[in-house]
């Protein structure tokens, strides 16, 4: 096997080439969620194919059907990445699941600088998708560049699924997935996703579970046309009024989840859990400094990282169609919809919870007496996914670590969802491992997104070992 | 004095004219409330300023400092454009006031042709603008324009005073006004105001009263930056739920203002007031058809109207800081801002309806105990306003509309505020009046704002013979 002090030297002298690549990736704006950018997220796949073609992979665009936007229009969706790096029958084979949508940002959201610039400060890479998903997937690319460059036989084969639009709720992927079980994906003995984040800023750490998302719109309708209120206000029932009321009876004032029948859903915590929660590295004051927030919601470690991982928690995230921009429009909207979500947690699923949530909100709809119009829906649902964290392949990922960093990893759970990783374990019956290399304070999905420059360098590192790792790996 | 006859062909043969001054009017995107717009408020200053000078109108923009942004951007403040048509001392002197900035407007909010770019279908002329307030300042434009083609003596001096910063609620105005009090508007006599619209689509009307108006924001602060609903969800007291539970408590199911005080301010209804508001000219189901509301807060004339008109309502218009485009984006908004705003009526004043505000928002941010930040405060605040419509000046304005429609107006108030009419009656001590032109259903602040050319064109014509009856009336 390579040396790592090599492989690391190599890697090392690569720095501008790879925050070159990551640079290339982020000024491509590929959100998936607007449509206006829709085209750059199928630039942002051509461009990946022709990066992965270079290290010698053969590649397949997998199309994805269309796409009806919520106003109606029609969206081609991008399709599905697929790469085969080797095909040796006497390798393992291990596939590397990764997206390439990002978030949508702009700077006037309060970024310090272009989010569709790659712009170092102080060791950091600020840039939309720098750390969700294209900083990874471009230190894999950059891991397996390195080991080709040093001649290195890599000791399994790699394939690639690479996707545009997770952020927008990995649409089609599943289908696409399902269709390929006893194909493309037949012989996969390993999934690696690396699409998360560390829990601190210097330990690194393997995830073996995540949250499932169940995602909400309350539409509520008054009329066909925004209204001025100086003309029309006091003749009309007005929907921000009802959307209010309604959203805030979905949470107490200390946070709890007021929707019946949710609690019950999930699994108890056992002593063992307790125990093994209570050994994991965290800084409880840390991690409130970084969010600079006034106070969390307990100060007790274990509280707060079961809070995280081990129970549900309700997002309202905003509304669409109400006045959201600066100054004082005195408007009433003719149609608002509400957004909010839950993490969902083992035993809790997705047509469960779907049920709570319109039965609870049918049920508070019938107390309003609004003449209103009024709906709920399921936009999206993605169950929760746990992994066993004793198998080989984790040791393979903990080895890695072992050898860049010296220390072992921790073994956490995710509180977000990424639902490709269980549709992933339950196509191929194979262990499936989270393996980031991010830090905690990255801010993915916010403004000011980054990855750090040694994060960046030491996870192109710990993916190339890994990948070495994997030929010693019977999983 | 001139055959209305002939001033009705010489104002037809124009039209063409008319409706092209009102398209170059439009076609300048003057948003006041946008930064990026500012500078075209500015242009279209210069634009009417060359309008008027064209009818041998003396110009003065009176300068009007700076502004401070809610994100601490510095930005000029548009002028105010005073001109003077005649110097006459034999003269009375009327004083017209309008404004040329507009609401904020985008294509994919919902319109059906680029609000930017004055759009004719169906005998409707669409366009951000259109009829609040460019078609009115350009009907007046028209007017004026016609009688001196005529050559037609108008019995009367004339002086504009044209704002930009109106729909950002016309800051540095009244300063600019009250200035002026001695100079520019000593010899007023008259003020006539077209910024508001007919009650029904047939029946041209004259307004002789206006609620004000109180707008609020309501910040909650979580932290420094928007989070991941994922990774952070369950761990902080989130904004969103305080906001929406504070907003839900300001009206109940049907509408009623909860915040203690208000109503005690309300001066009580006389049954003359009844009497009055019996004999208006106003069909519910045309309204509530119109407005395609599925219902309205009551079927009773008499009170709807009073609704508008005669007591206070409560709007909900949105949040700034939450997530509000489509899709479903997983943030935990870090900064919230609720806005909502009071229609209010004698005897409320701005300053008695604050207190209540704040008492009562303060009352319930401390039930709630939240450990985010919490602020409230008023940005902008402004009296109703109540004229005498017996006064001579009022009655020019009737035989105006009886010359081109044939028909005495209904007398009504206005729902929306016009704090400056309240401002010109202090000032000048004498009555002040409003004519509007365009009709109910011109969507002023919404999608598809239109103006009529039918009241676009007869509205020239009312405010040309107008501005002739008033060299007959005595103030
Ligand atoms: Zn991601
Ligand atoms: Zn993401
Ligand atoms: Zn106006
Ligand atoms: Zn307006």
């Amino acid at each position: 096997m390579v040396e790592f002090k090599k492989l690391s030297e190599c890697i090392e002298k690569k720095q501008e080439i790879f925050i070159d690549r990551l640079r290339r990736a982020v000024e491509i704006p590929s959100v998936s969620a607007e449509a206006g950018h829709r085209n750059d997220v199928f630039r942002m796949i051509d461009w990946t194919q022709k990066e992965l073609e270079k290290l010698g992979a053969t590649c397949e665009q997998i199309q994805n059907g269309k796409q009806e936007m919520p106003d109606g229009t029609i969206l081609d969706l991008p399709p599905v990445l697929f790469a085969t790096l080797g095909q040796d029958k006497s390798k393992k084979t291990l596939c590397i699941y990764g997206h390439l949508d990002v978030q949508p940002a702009a700077l006037c959201d309060g970024w310090d600088s272009d989010p569709f610039k790659l712009t170092e400060r102080d060791g950091k890479l600020y840039g939309r998708g720098s750390t969700d998903d294209k900083g990874p997937v471009m230190a894999w690319i950059n891991a397996i560049e390195t080991l080709q460059e040093m001649k290195v036989d890599i000791p399994i084969n790699i394939k690639f699924v690479l996707e545009g639009m997770e952020e927008s709720g990995s649409v089609g992927l599943d289908d696409i997935l399902i269709k390929h079980k006893d194909s493309f994906l037949s012989d996969v003995e390993f999934t690696c996703i690396s699409d998360s984040y560390w829990l601190g800023k210097s330990k690194p750490c393997l995830a073996y579970g995540l949250r499932g998302l169940c995602y909400y719109c309350v539409e509520i309708s008054v009329c066909q046309q925004d209204l001025h209120s100086g003309v029309f206000g006091g003749t009309v029932h007005e929907g921000m009024a009802d959307l209010c009321w309604l959203m805030s009876q979905l949470i107490d004032a200390e946070g709890t989840i007021k929707i019946d029948g949710i609690h019950e859903q999930v699994a108890p915590v056992t002593a063992e859990e307790i125990e093994l929660y209570k050994k994991i590295d965290f800084d409880i004051d840390d991690y409130r400094n970084d969010l600079k927030a006034h106070k969390l919601v307990t100060d007790d470690k274990v509280k707060i990282l079961m809070n995280r991982w081990r129970f549900p928690s309700l997002s309202i995230h905003g509304i669409e169609g109400a006045f959201a921009g600066p100054g004082a429009k005195t408007v009433i909207p003719a149609k608002v919809v509400g957004k909010f979500s839950l993490r969902i947690v083992p035993d809790m699923t997705p047509k469960a919870v779907d049920k709570c949530v319109i039965d609870y909100l049918n049920k508070l709809w019938a107390q309003r007496k609004s003449p209103n119009q009024f709906k709920v829906y399921p936009t999206k649902g993605s169950k929760p996914w746990l992994a066993d964290y004793k198998n080989p392949h984790y040791q393979a990922g903990a080895k890695a670590i072992k050898t860049v960093f010296g220390t072992e990893p921790d073994y956490i759970c995710e509180g977000g969802s990424i639902p490709v990783t269980l549709t992933f374990q339950e196509l191929t019956q194979k262990n499936v491992m989270l393996l980031p290399i991010g830090a905690c304070d990255d801010m993915a999905h916010s403004q000011n997104e980054k990855i750090n420059i040694t994060n960046y360098m030491d996870g192109t590192k710990v993916l190339a070992v890994y990948l070495m790792e994997l030929g010693n790996c019977s999983s």
